[in-house]
């Protein structure tokens, strides 16, 4: 399918809501914004593309365990990880319209603008000079391009300097200055720039009790080094090990939007690996390539994926990288891996006290272990399988379908079991097969409509095989198969159609290919 | 293992940190108030009595399906569903120690210790008069057990009035007029009598954007709700028919102890079944059933569950019970069944403004359903596991193991391989097989340590299945396969030893003895 089309997403977010992947959460109140609800099939592909991803770290690495720690945390974790202080966003209020808005991303936008007309005049010139332009001479010499050019460079190094140097009074006066309106009233009369933290607080216990201020934890990793002594410990783990965990993480943010890609709640995929200081660079590359396989190993096609380096690193981190993946938006951030130091530990024994030091056994030595870690949004995943899979197809008698190629392994549903018509022993014969097929897959009986309609409603929901039972099927025991992707039918035994779903689903080829 | 003791618990709870179950949560900052993770066999557990209640609920049941709804709804979900104003506990603060009570316990306890004076009496008695002692008899006789009876019954009409008539003027007074005294300080200097609301709040989005006091959900339950008419329309469904799903809720206890069996940050499993008008009560029937056979399926001994059906109903529902089983602490409540009537869509249909009816094509007539509902804590059902698998034995020579008899077909660990020393090719010979075993189950390699002292630290660990590679296995391709309860050892070819593993773990037979 075309991608970078806000239409294609659109048709997505409508697929998933009629066939029971995703709904508007809370929609009979008029929905909750930035928050969805997985449905009768959504709850199924992410069940198993959370078991897919737990198996390959977890099962499969000797030297990788996971933990399920509580999305409530003591607050002094937040003190550590730094994130009470600096999981801030720059926010500015309109006040005439009572908008707020993030101050980095108004000026974002504006730049936008500049660039936009930058294109302009390439294409343009593109039109007019056909093969023979040179877009890069084009660029270097036309006096608009190079005056807009010089703004953007102007405006960038400044933007960056208060964002780094947190100079909140220049930014405001960089809004000014570039006459920022708001979108909204088209009004220029702005508040300060204000610091707004980005984690939900909640409040623990009852007031007498000494209630304290807690937080739902804003991403997974905390709960991972807070524990990783205990880990190491009772699971008597030697370096490099890693620990793996998927969750509820939530983030108060400003901007949630593109469906579920960004949400305020959302889950978590992470692992980190504890591993000797100096040894992490290794690591690092060696994650990197590894989770690449496990995204290829799915057959979303190895062109939608590709690595962005970070120039500009997070304090705690010497080296990150993004997967990024190719959605309907453009390539967007899917993963990061990050080498993160020794940054959280050592913030914890600070904050608490407690030596968190692993002692090497060969070396007799004892010191904090560096970390590379692996994260990756759950949601995310999910929204880049379904995007990917979704294809309408004109068919060779000229009728078309909508299917979901979903990779066979993580569909929700495997099989869907038809009696060709609802008469002469076919249903009774229909649900015997399924009656056994239900202990190996997920299985479906579908008796209503035309088999046409079935397949096509099949097809829509991303099922692989449609087991058809017909007359023959009294006759002689076998039925047929029919596969999604090429629509092709062979008749089997009864007696072999489990093993032989079974076979065909079945996650161990995937894990296998890692 | 004897039962009712608090000792047992607490060995529990040591085992369960010492192996890697549950830890207590940011153990660094000395933990947080009844919050708990999961270590790296506790997380392997708890997703295998997850993955069994979802495939005996969903796959096995042809009108079940599942969803995933997220934690944060729409705040009116919560006025309509009644907890905004009615999920409160009466609290009562002593001004001197600035501690907080729930005053119906403090009523509760001190009930208690007055019927705590007659089983002094009737131990006494019982003990002076033998085998001829009729207990009955005493109590309706002795003067002094009569006495303290009759306060019980003045006490508790009075109390249950106050409750039911939200009467907490007179709550307090009670509590002076019986000269209840805090526990810490003895002072009976006591406030007002207050409601606290057991919903954890937070705020969604920034505060010019119109921010709003939302819910951590308190039960998964109105999730289902609220979405069960997309699931009806989208998956096709036909009454009676059953939504389930799995997921964190959240309540501000008071008093929240006993290990994880009151935690403030809980995981749910439940399932509603729509129902026809009238068919209710047959369908409830069924449900207790069923979900008694679920746990009964389990093995953990039929007489360690027993129901107990509500009198107090509560103002949802038209009849509920628990299925409670004996916990450490005695039998606690573990699974809820109830009868929730039309309440629940009725109350949404009314704050939504939306119909919420099922439009029943063979009478031709739109309703709202009637609504049967399972709910059954993954936590508790955690700790009925544990606690019932732990065992400590003396074995025939005289020595003593710990030995987690869990189900096997949940167990964390399915397998250990083990070299029965590190040379002559043994660990190469054991490492090719766990590379094997590792695409079927989730299995470890131990290498450390004398044979006998592996054995003891799987069977802490509950792992059901010890291979063990010696020098025969070089010569005659045979390994060791140890069971973990009987201890017995059998010999099988490395070709048939994964095969064999897998059968014996496998979720199959209990999802078919259902």
């Amino acid at each position: 399918m075309a991608k970078n089309d806000d239409n294609d997403l659109k048709k997505i977010v409508s697929h998933a809501k009629e066939y029971g992947y995703v709904f508007p959460s809370s929609e009979i109140y008029d929905g909750l914004s930035a928050t969805y609800d997985y449905g009768q099939y959504g709850v199924e592909l992410k069940q198993n593309i959370r078991q897919y991803w737990w198996k390959a770290m977890v099962q499969m690495n000797e030297n990788i365990v996971g933990i399920d720690a509580s999305i409530f945390m003591h607050p002094t974790t937040w003190k550590a990880s730094g994130h009470v202080d600096a999981f801030n966003d720059p926010m500015i209020d309109n006040k005439d319209s009572n908008k707020r808005y993030r101050a980095d991303v108004l000026i974002e936008d504006f730049i936008a603008k500049i660039e936009a007309k930058i294109q302009k005049e390439v294409d343009k010139a593109a039109k007019k000079f056909g093969d023979s332009f040179d877009e890069a001479q084009f660029k270097e010499t036309n006096p608009r391009v190079l005056q807009n050019q010089e703004k953007i460079d102007t405006i960038n190094a400044r933007f960056k300097k208060d964002i780094e140097e947190e100079d909140f009074v220049d930014l405001k006066l960089l809004i000014e200055e570039l006459g920022i309106a708001d979108p909204v009233s088209g009004s220029k009369n702005w508040t300060e720039v204000r610091q707004f933290n980005l984690m939900f607080s909640t409040e623990l216990g009852s007031l007498a009790d000494g209630a304290s201020k807690i937080y739902l934890r804003p991403e997974t990793a905390q709960g991972i080094f807070v524990n990783y002594l205990n880990v190491q410990k009772t699971g008597r783990m030697k370096l490099p090990f890693g620990i793996a965990q998927t969750g509820k993480a939530f983030r108060n943010e400003i901007i949630a939007r593109q469906f579920i890609f960004r949400m305020r709640e959302f889950e978590q995929m992470e692992m980190q690996f504890f591993v000797k200081p100096g040894t992490e660079m290794e690591w690092y590359q060696n994650w990197k390539e590894k989770r690449m396989n496990w995204h290829k190993s799915l057959g979303l096609g190895d062109q939608n994926y590709k690595f962005h380096d970070h120039l500009n690193l997070a304090h705690y981190a010497n080296a990150a990288c993004d997967i990024e993946f190719n959605f309907p938006m453009g390539f967007k951030e899917l993963e990061g891996i990050h080498s993160r130091t020794d940054f959280d530990l050592k913030a914890h024994e600070e904050f608490s006290g407690k030596k968190l030091q692993f002692f090497d056994s060969e070396t007799e030595k004892s010191y904090v272990p560096y970390v590379v870690e692996t994260s990756i949004g759950l949601d995310r995943m999910f929204l880049a399988i379904l995007a990917t899979a979704y294809t309408e197809e004109t068919l060779e008698d000229g009728s078309s379908r909508t299917v979901l190629r979903l990779p066979k392994a993580l569909a929700p549903v495997k099989a869907a079991v038809l009696p060709l018509v609802n008469k002469d022993g076919l249903p009774e014969k229909a649900r015997e097969i399924l009656d056994e097929l239900k202990f190996s897959v997920n299985a479906q009986y579908d008796g209503k409509d035309a088999i046409g309609r079935r397949y096509r409603r099949q097809d829509a929901i991303g099922t692989p095989y449609c087991i058809t039972v017909d007359h023959q099927t009294i006759e002689d025991g076998t039925v047929t198969i029919r596969e999604r992707d090429s629509m092709e039918q062979k008749r089997v035994s009864v007696a072999e159609v489990v093993s032989e779903i079974e076979t065909a689903v079945d996650l161990k080829p995937l894990l296998k290919s890692l």
